[in-house]
């Protein structure tokens, strides 16, 4: 939570509005039943994400700064709390689905009363009569853009549920704006062309070539690190959560990773030599879970005609093998990784590497919901991996804690991340279901170990020299 | 399941107009959102019950009579079976509230595309051109009877995880509704009068009298019986469900029947004794239940500034003395009549007396959805005990099981109560939220023992002679 | 609890030692190891059973009539106290295993020192200096006998959960024993040698016949009953528990019992007629523990190489299709008996034709701790069934609960059985675990319908005429 | 596992016997029954950990050494397999104590004959006529050093269910024992009794001084150091376990070490403060774990009559506020840290400060099985931290990965350790029941951050500079 301190007001208000519309565009597709429902404890209804992102600006920003502010319902301090001890008491969290009222259009009069609120207060603050804690509004902003990628997972998640496999919104229309992109990117088109005869091809379900071959020879390279004395963390420019401060000095061994993301074909492989059936390649944790669940492939896949289909936002359908695989928990990403002779990046290797990377990839606001395969040139010689950013977060071997030095925020704001340094592992890179604006090389997601309904996947890396 | 085969088609059709609206005006109330919940694995979202209620009738009566009939979704076959598995696998019941899509208004299309075929149905029948399975229809007008009274419960239980209290609808109108018939009926405003006084005196929370005095003092009375070979059972006419059959003998011992329900005031005694804190009046299962639950008083009940209050569908209140005690399971009905000196009615005795009472009272029509105190004159000389009817559903002490000679009907419709004959206990007369066509002397009502979210209360009785 | 008033203080001092040294007798042949595990929940520790059962009478009989008397450790009133409230707090249950000291010695001497006061006690009582509640000692008898089956079928648990199969007693034993009662009753002989045949033909497992034949073929025939008014229930004379009475009148139809008990052979059939994969004959809750338990067998059959073996106390081998099954649940004997179309039969048609039958059969003390097939004549001609009594309990269709105009008695022998009467259903004729003068055919035991543990098994019952 | 292949098999072999010998050595006081129950599915039986120990060497070097080796029981490889997926299935973990065959004796036999194999390979291998793999053995040496810890640990938790509170040792021997110590050491006997009227003041019960009093006054002091590149791990020379491997650099801040464990008058003052009741100071899983296993005080601590008590292997006594705290989980230890204004020491930061110290302190052999308060001197002047090693382990706040560059050893040895490194912290140090030859600088010990029933405390450390 540092240095949002020299943005104009004027240019935060118009963030304000910017993140908060994106929050209703996703809501958009969904009827009011959608919105309701909570599918398991770990998720929460939409209208829940609705509100709670609209009760953290009313306390934490309204509350304090102006003393005429008046919340629409009291009741709603409890209601909408997810965690904050320091603010009171919290409303059940595996019950957040059984609060029918207020609804969705009460939900929506909440945004839109603090809305209003909120540009009284920017209002005011312009005119030096009100303080205007522009640090506690950009973390707003970023816990609503952390929200809007659960809302998008939560709800894959409750629809996994329905026997009638509704979709969320149409490919159709994703097909029309790529093609409306191609007619400005003429490159991409043979790509496209070429990925559809893959498709095909696969389809018809031709056998799998062998195991150490299928391990091999598809990849597509590495990119090295000689590793030495590095640094991580935040680096004082922009915002960033608490929990990747203070910068700090790592050694690393010299060390490789992957060019690009583990393909749905690469993946594929591993669960034919018997990935979830023998013991060898997991984490005893994970063999137990793998057990208890009865997990077989990846979460969303089905098994159809001896065809893997999968469950996406955009409808249901066969699996395509150059696809990153994604869905996995961390006990599968890390038993795929020692299967195919190599290991998870660390956080601090993966950090290294992707602050040279720029930050594009295929985000939330790309509409595709789902992750894609890689662009063609990959680029491994030109030394930045591939897929850095967006499609799936990658799973890092390193468990979620508190970097040296480091001090949580004092009051209620020191809950957002210091207490859930335990028990979890670290991800990077962000998602399509991530805003664009809202990832960085220094960002820390985070997730126990067995979580799979996140888009998640895997990066190899390895040491090296 | 026997006897309707003389009701002719006219008034068939009549009567399933009728059924069918009353359950669209149980629904009125509510949202969209409060139609989508389902709060425990034992109860169900109201969309549900309003899509399976018209499931039935495709099922069992327009699918085999009509060929040219189409559903409107071949997966709703699946999704809406209950627990029959002679028609297929059923879609699991925790998950109901899961299923988001189809939505209130699509349900609502399906009641109107299966109401406007039984009308064709109806029609056709009238002409000659088609069967009409009219025993089929009546049980699946009573079975759409059950679940209004089941959508009654569960929303009741759905709205008490809210802690907005939100009501279903206002305590105003059934004041008004009363108003209107008490200028009908004068002698009752007096009664009224008295009620609201007893209930300001217990606000002020007046230290209950000693225990013996408790227990005794306002009791009204007992109707006796002096046993015999009695005959138990649907005597012939009318509907009745297959579980009520054969008619048979019993032979009973002299006893006797209270001559209204137990009483909050009363059953307030019993908590104030130590009724939940001792183990002596409890059997072994209800303890150890009473213990993991951790239950104090009845469901609703919460305890605030040293009062009981409690949770109705007409708001939150104050408990009143003078209503009949509700919403405790079987356990707790056997407990207190235990701490009373007294038992719970077997099925048969309570059968041969309430054979000879009228069937009227406080039901899901009178628009209380919440017992009320026994009318003035409560008649115990008049011979028949009061509250027979309506109100609370009465546990008795029997286990719910076959009639010696039962057979289960064939096929499908055989698993509509046959196979549930296990674990559960009888329960007798009707509630508040039953419909008043609903329910007969003959009628058994079953739960599990331990079950509170349905309108059941306690009527004691005792071995006389 | 009624009628050993006039037993003379000698014979019950002599009852005594006999019941005591039966227990010990079956402890004989377990380690100290064996003595001490407790497989689940239900089942206790060998090692409590016996102070257990001397806790009853140190607490109920020594404890008031002795002031002298001093236990050897104040603990073990609570320590061995199972269920008396009116006692006082109990030990946990589930943590007997777990409460190594006092150890097997240690309880050994419990024993010993408990039967020397209950010595000083018949004499002082003989000498007229100390008051003898002969009806209370012939209860803690018949108590430590019920507790001598529990130390069979918990130790026989016990041993399964062993993969070296380990033997409660060899079999050898058991065939020399025969062979010495044969000696004496030699139109045995061939019966048995014909059985072996039988066995040695069924190892080659040969296929079933088809189901309806296999069905009725080798159904031997049914005793009829013409129903009417019986009564049941204990009748005065020699010891009988307080659930059993008071004697009353009930009302039977007409009906027929089966002349011999379901035989493995039977069930085998039920079996491969699918009768674990299919719905249709279970009982709801049954078909729900069939799937959450994974049924496919009685308790304690595995299949090896294409047949099934069972664990018996005398060692791992192949079923026999001509004993009775067993180790059944009431929802397997309710499942099969609808499969066989016929059904269960009440507790009262099976005391009914009991109380004719002399009571004989294969109890405890022949040492088979098996059932055995039935004699060859089985008699159905001679209108008495056989395996009335002994080799397994048979599971009744009803339900435990009070008798007509029951009371249970006052204090903490109150507790014996009457707070367990829910959701448990009655079993009759005990088994090859019951010892002989512990059973009578007023007898009612009871179980979860859930429980397989004990010896129970299946006796068809049908409406006739 | 590197480095024991300079030792001549005579030492070896002598090392081997002492090492076996102290196993049995733990188990003389207890009875057989001790030996058999298993009180968590964590803990085994003690009869397990004396088989399984055994088996590891009739495994890993019995069998691959000798052809001519035979078991006493070929099922042995089965059910005393712990997790090694490797050599094959292993026997249901939470079942371990319900397999009383073999018995103790067996047990017993086992071993000998085990050690007796042994005594013939070391012969053999003397005389060149077998190969003698030196490093499994000195891992089998170290595995059941492990399982000595266990033995002492899981019979503390099983004993922790007795009411009658039996102890392991006499206190009385300790005492005398120490009396013996104390004539040569004269110096520490005034020491000891001050310790005494310490504790007879805080018998009666002193109210606590002030929080900020508390937490400061009798804290003696830390050790600093500079931080920078240090090398952690193995470095080469004696026994280590693979996950201790490589050895390899690390950056450090400067930071500082606590000069002794946190006492038990220490952590009493957080209890005091409401430790237990607030979320602040609590991780969020930690705060769910205290709420769900409603925890309000260290493991093993009972309150009576307003004092704290203490179940310790020497029988149960009052907590002594000078001790080391003991028997508290990850979250209790970082909640104490917190609330202390410091934090547990990374892994790193603790070894670097440990290689310095030299190994002795409180360990098994010493007899105290419990931990003792610091010596007098408590040298912080020296610069070395005191009570570094044994008394209790210490948590750190690195959860338990992998070293940078490790790689687990092929075959069944490398799930030693590897399979673990997910949902687990690392403790470093050794306790009071850790052999003191077990023990190292490296050693890195590792439990879930809720796991209590091990010895293991606090000892807080901070930022500097």
């Amino acid at each position: 939570m540092t240095g949002t301190a020299t943005v104009p007001a004027t240019s935060l208000a118009r963030q304000y509005r910017a993140v908060r519309h994106a929050s209703a565009w996703l809501a958009e597709p969904m009827t009011v039943e959608d919105q309701v429902a909570q599918s398991m404890p770990d998720a929460s209804p939409v209208k829940w994400h609705l509100a709670h992102t609209t009760w953290f600006f009313e306390t934490f920003v309204l509350k304090p700064a102006l003393p005429d502010y008046r919340s629409v319902n009291d009741a709603f301090e409890h209601l909408f709390n997810s965690y904050y001890n320091a603010v009171g008491p919290q409303f059940s969290r595996p019950q957040r689905g059984l609060v029918t009222r207020p609804g969705v259009d009460a939900v929506r009069e909440y945004r839109a009363h603090v809305d209003r609120w909120m540009d009284t207060l920017f209002e005011r603050a312009a005119a030096g009569d009100a303080p205007l804690a522009e640090d506690v509004i950009a973390i707003g902003l970023h816990h609503e853009q952390q929200h809007q990628e659960l809302i998008v997972t939560d709800f894959k998640h409750l629809l996994s549920f329905n026997p009638l496999r509704p979709v969320y919104r149409e490919r159709q229309e994703r097909q029309e704006r790529q093609e409306r992109q191609e007619r400005q990117e003429p490159q991409e088109r043979q790509e496209r062309q070429e990925r559809q005869e893959r498709q095909e091809r696969q389809e018809r379900q031709e056998p799998q070539s062998g195991r150490a071959a299928e391990r091999q020879a598809g990849f597509p390279g590495w990119v090295e690190h000689s590793g030495g004395l590095v640094e991580i963390g935040h680096a004082g420019d922009g915002f960033a959560y608490d929990n990747e401060t203070p910068r700090h000095k790592v050694f690393l061994r010299p060390f490789r990773l992957a060019s690009r993301l583990v393909t749905v074909g690469e993946y594929r492989a591993f669960m034919e030599d018997g990935g979830y059936e023998r013991p060898e390649p997991w984490l005893s944790d994970g063999w137990a879970t793998v057990q208890a669940q009865g997990w077989r492939a990846p979460l969303y896949w089905e098994r159809h005609d001896g065809a893997w289909w999968q469950q996406t936002l955009t409808g249901f359908r066969q699996v395509d093998d150059a696809e990153p695989v994604c869905h996995v928990s961390f006990y599968e990403a890390d038993a795929y990784a020692r299967w195919a002779g190599a290991r998870l990046a660390s956080e601090a290797e993966w950090e290294t590497v992707a602050a040279e990377a720029p930050i594009n990839g295929n985000f939330v606001e790309d509409g595709n919901w789902h992750p894609a395969p890689p662009a063609p040139p990959a680029s491994p010689a030109a030394g930045a991996p591939a897929q850095i950013y967006g499609d799936v977060w990658e799973w890092t071997q390193s468990p979620y804690t508190s970097y040296p030095g480091y001090r949580a925020p004092e009051g209620a704001i020191g809950e957002y991340n210091a207490k859930f340094m335990c028990n979890q592992m670290v991800l990077r890179g962000g998602s399509c279901a991530t805003p664009r604006s809202h990832i960085r090389a220094s960002y820390r997601n985070f997730f126990p170990p067995s979580a799979r309904w996140q888009f998640a996947g895997i990066r190899l890396a390895s040491d090296a020299g």
